[in-house]
């Protein structure tokens, strides 16, 4: 096995290589300019080394890690447009950069490219990969409708929360470590468990996004520490704070996420304790700790040497260790 | 065999037991809304009907005839957005009756729901109809994109122009019926042959619907006659005609199409005219004539009896007869 960063430099490499020099170039443009822009590569990683733990070779994955790659990025574009953000990774969006229309067909095109890719892979693999593929794309854009139906609906409950984040974000994160499981002909009980250890560890780091949103350190969180209260954005800390506080303290919160006040840093300091007073903020941190652990018991029943299974509880440990 | 239109009552009876009563209703209720539009189902009967041509019951060719028809319906709504369109089949379209952003993310969910259905077939059967399915797919969203480009070129050639309708339309005749051929099992010659077939008929049939949109009877053409020519479209006709006038005529020609009056009725009988005069307009009837022959010279390899290629030939003529 080799680390997160070697498979991360390895993944980097197969997808410059990748030959997207297609016509209509107004029509590919955009797809390489969003696939360049850099990020994480988390969810390619993933795909290499699951395959790599079920004892294959990652060559034979980087078509499925690209197409989760691909797929992603699909969904920023098209998220990007429909939250009408301006930047994504510090540059131009691509309908900034371009228009709505070529964020729209760009996407699409994005979408149609990542199923391509899995006709590289034989028989069973390939339709086990594209069933996977569908189940968790479908997945993926329920979710980013309930986000949506979320903004304007004052009755949000936590199950339905957790589902949206578990849709929108983590069934993707177990979907990517599935499809190398695949590629490796993995039994079908160790695929469900990796796949279970993904989409749980994903559930825990969104979460924690949403708690480092609030309390993390303006340093190193990356994004503007209170957004999501700014933006009166219902997450797990609120939809929590609002359950847990006293009739008066939840009617002040939810009068505090109904004002959009030009300077925000009073409404942020209150919402935040009143998130630390009514036991939101300790709470979110122990769903995360029961996500994060309920991830590393699924892989108990995988059938790999138990220096695998350290391998991936440490990296559950470094995604989850912002919190502190 | 059974007749166009009782493939299309079967079809229509099928789409309507489909269950898509799933949640988020946010999500599926415009879906359900666009696929109950109403339409001639031409694609998804041309499924059907070749899986019958091939032997096999056009019971087997549903879930690919609806695949088909899910596909196509996803393409209008987001080219709906893109060309800001308020109508579709005389009702409201997605992004009018909710907003972009639904006509966006349903319209992802739509690609993908096609790709599903595919689920239902074995083995090879699975993977050629996937692998056709994104071939045809991505060359949609190309000609869709062409057709955008083409909105701001002036330099368009009609070798280009037949690129374009043959992407954006013509593709999707051949592959509803080259799916139907996959799954009745027919030989890949078959299959390449009747693909033939639908894609030059198709072609064949938008260069029809070009030179209606200037010639056509305004009782019997649906659209507005001299659309194109008040939205001054670079269409077929237009591009032979500049080809065959004059310098003086092409320039006037191209004067004209740069303008938008608030009455266009002299501009569109100046342009009509020149049509005529230039030859443009039998030039295009010809090409009409040329493609059509050619979809009927596919026809000629394949191995099914002389009556159901008379079908064909029939249901072809039946398409093209709207120019007299």
């Amino acid at each position: 096995m080799l680390s997160v960063l070697e498979y991360s430099s390895i993944f980097i490499d197969y997808l410059s290589k990748r030959s997207l020099e297609k016509e209509p170039k107004s029509l590919y443009a955009p797809i390489n300019y969003i696939l360049d822009l850099g990020g994480k590569r988390l969810r390619p990683v993933l795909t290499l080394m699951a395959t790599e733990l079920f004892d294959q070779p990652y060559k034979k994955a980087l078509d499925a890690a690209l197409a989760v790659e691909i797929f992603h990025n699909f969904s920023l574009v098209h998220d990007d447009i429909m939250d009408d953000a301006p930047l994504r990774r510090g540059q131009q969006t691509v309908h900034e950069k371009w228009d709505i229309n070529t964020g729209i067909l760009s996407g699409d095109a994005m979408l149609i490219l990542a199923y391509q890719l899995f006709e590289n892979y034989d028989g069973t693999i390939f339709r086990e990969l594209a069933k996977l593929f569908s189940k968790t794309a479908i997945e993926v854009c329920e979710g980013q409708q309930y986000d949506v139906d979320f903004e304007t609906r004052d009755d949000v409950t936590i199950p339905e929360y957790l589902t949206m984040i578990e849709y929108k974000t983590a069934v993707l994160v177990g979907a990517a470590l599935k499809m190398g499981a695949i590629v490796a002909n993995a039994s079908v009980a160790c695929q469900d468990a990796i796949y279970n250890y993904g989409r749980d560890l994903g559930i825990a780091f969104q979460l924690q996004d949403d708690y480092l949103d609030a309390f993390g350190d303006p340093k190193t969180f990356g994004k503007q520490v209170g957004g999501d209260i700014i933006e009166n954005k219902k997450t797990f800390l609120y939809l929590t704070a609002l359950q847990k506080s006293s009739k008066d303290d939840a009617q002040l919160l939810e009068h505090l996420f109904s004002i959009s006040p030009a300077d925000p840093i009073e409404k942020i300091d209150t919402v935040k304790q009143q998130f630390i007073d009514s036991g939101a903020a300790k709470a979110t941190q122990e769903e995360m700790e029961k996500y994060t652990l309920r991830a590393f018991q699924s892989l108990e029943s995988i059938t790999i040497s138990e220096d695998k299974k350290q391998l991936l509880r440490d990296f559950g440990n470094s995604l989850m260790k912002r919190t502190v």
